[in-house]
């Protein structure tokens, strides 16, 4: 067990109609000046962005609207965000979506209050020290940044995808109704659901010794979205399963479960090279690159993934070897997102076999992973991995 | 699955040495005259209470000290700490213990800004609207006050041990090095233990639908538990048990697995006065009235209990009736609790069965228990059970 700190300090308000109170929310934390930050046409046609201005007049609170966040969410509307903040006072953010939104507005709140580009800190050339505050009402349950310490951008120039995590990314308050996810598209539902248990698996492949208790609870996380998952898919008005994989996909990314370790994230930033060049969503990158991640590494530590196998995908250990038994817990695993709709291959994920140099260049540094370190000819072999089933 | 809050804003700061870091975080947290809170000789003894004032010190902050606090913390202390605070102008309130320095430092905290009595909050006829900020340095895996919002005190007039909830007892920071649990008397720690898994149980029984994944939450924190309890009970220097021993005491308490749902708490109550009356460790209250509690009340939901028997304790439930798994769990906790040096009887807790009407006298508003709602004639039956291993 590693030393650790560990500070998730988001007031989280969970259930039905929720959303109602998010005016009194921003009150609560200082905002009179709100800039609200949302996607497509799904958060108006809902009437879900109606209800929250509304909840911000009723406050008396001043609002702007800053619309149009797209998947992968970009430098373009962060740098318009910025400017809106600086040109009218702006001193709260509150996004309304999903994590495309809400990295938005973390992005956003960390420009606010900086004098160069925002990009510094995202390019590790600056380091946030102050950023307005933010809540977020949540509408998909997926990237957990309604919880985290990070956001992800892409920087349209080179088609740059990067994550920067900073304690001034901790929203102030998350209102989290599970009712606003039924109405998901499926294959958006399924991505989130990918999503949220590869930020279990970053963490939960490690070489950190003596870390029982968050393997458990790692694990106890995994069965609860695996066992809630096919249903919320098939029935778009069951509260408890959607409900369970809201609250799951918070305490997926808010690193209760890897606090003590050393964590991987190489799936990630493989997968993160797919979405920038191809515009494949951040879940369906991961349903690729997991599984062929797993099948490289495996063999690095076979006894995590017989645990991983037996405990969270329930293979029957009877008669097999510990190899067979690891494998058989990476098929079920990949079996199970085919099962949501998730692609199972880089060409099924939009991409080419032909660009696996240009995505290996691509990689940050040109290593990656802890559990095991990828240097460019390894990463160049999980990548043909991803390219059979 | 209910509608809920959650807001854990405590910084942990956890591992070794991490008692050094006490005065910046103190300054941190916009602390400048401190009262430092302890309890007996072990904290002077070990040095630990002189390396927090040098840490103190080395960060330039006045401080005070207050210490004497002693099991089933005392408001006679309290007030002491309020009367410190108010005539020096104390700004930060500093425990340095477990729960029981942490709760009257809580409790110094809230009167130390308020015009009245203190125990105005305790006894319901006063809201707490402001309180001095706090932080801790643990000692004692036990209570979860470092980061819970509560805080339990025994008033000396009436011998009335009072437990209070307000946002405002969340610590500011929590510093937790499991190697300062190393040397505390194996009675203390195995007192803990039970307060702990005493906790999760509270929550773990309840009637509330669809709560699957904090159920499995807290499972896997009892499982933990279990685990580590024999090997941190036999070896004062295995740091990896006392670590788990000591993050799990935290989670146990901080809401984390219970935040969806009605929580029982009768056990506690009943332990309480039990406490109250004979000062006996609330721990081995709790190991008392637990396994009376559950054998009273396990028929209001036997599937439940044979889960608990089957996943927590390992019951094989092979050939048995669920009644006959249910009782088996609870005797393997029974036993557990034993094997740790713990009581099985009221007796043997320094208990005399001729004073259970007084005990079900006191016991607040003559009614306990939301899992299964006890009135003063079901309270006696549980204490009488309380007789009998």
């Amino acid at each position: 067990m590693l030393n650790f700190e560990f500070c998730s300090p988001t007031k989280f308000v969970f259930g039905r109609d929720t959303q109602k109170r998010v005016g009194a929310l921003v009150k609560e934390f200082g905002g009179s000046r709100v800039l609200v930050v949302y996607g497509g046409g799904s958060v108006v046609r809902s009437g879900l962005l109606a209800a929250v201005l509304a909840s911000l007049d009723a406050e008396g609170l001043y609002h702007m609207e800053l619309g149009g966040v797209k998947p992968n969410p970009r430098s373009d509307l962060v740098y318009e965000g910025i400017d809106i903040c600086k040109k009218n006072g702006i001193d709260f953010v509150l996004p309304v979506g999903g994590g495309s939104a809400i990295d938005t507005a973390k992005a956003i709140a960390d420009g606010a209050l900086y004098d160069g580009d925002f990009w510094d800190f995202y390019s590790r050339k600056a380091v946030v020290t102050k950023a307005l505050p933010h809540g977020c009402v949540l509408t998909i349950p997926a990237a957990g940044s309604e919880g985290s310490n990070s956001s992800v951008i892409t920087k349209i120039e080179g088609n740059l995808k990067r994550g920067l995590g900073t304690e001034f990314h901790r929203p102030r308050f998350a209102v989290m109704n599970p009712e606003l996810t039924f109405t998901l598209p499926r294959y958006q539902l399924a991505c989130g659901i990918t999503d949220m248990m590869a930020h279990i698996m970053e963490r939960y492949f490690t070489n950190t010794p003596d870390v029982a208790l968050t393997d458990r609870l790692a694990e106890a996380l995994l069965c609860s979205i695996i066992e809630a998952a096919p249903t919320a898919m098939a029935n778009d008005h069951d509260y408890e399963s959607h409900a369970t994989l809201m609250w799951a996909g918070m305490l997926a990314h808010n690193n209760s479960v890897g606090v003590d370790r050393e964590q991987d994230w190489a799936s990630h930033q493989m997968g993160h090279e797919i979405s920038a060049k191809y515009d494949t969503a951040h879940g369906a990158s991961l349903a690729v690159m997991f599984p062929a991640w797993m099948k490289y590494v495996y063999k690095h530590d076979v006894k995590r993934f017989v645990r991983f196998a037996t405990i969270v995908w329930g293979v029957d250990p009877a008669g097999k070897t510990d190899e067979e038994i690891a494998l058989a817990g990476i098929h079920a695993m990949q079996s199970f997102f085919v099962s949501l709709g998730m692609p199972a291959t880089l060409e099924q994920a939009g991409g080419c076999r032909a660009d696996i140099p240009e995505l290996t260049a691509k990689v940050v540094n040109g290593k990656t992973g802890k559990f095991v370190e990828l240097l460019p000819p390894q990463i160049e072999e999980v990548y043909a991995l991803a390219c059979e089933a």
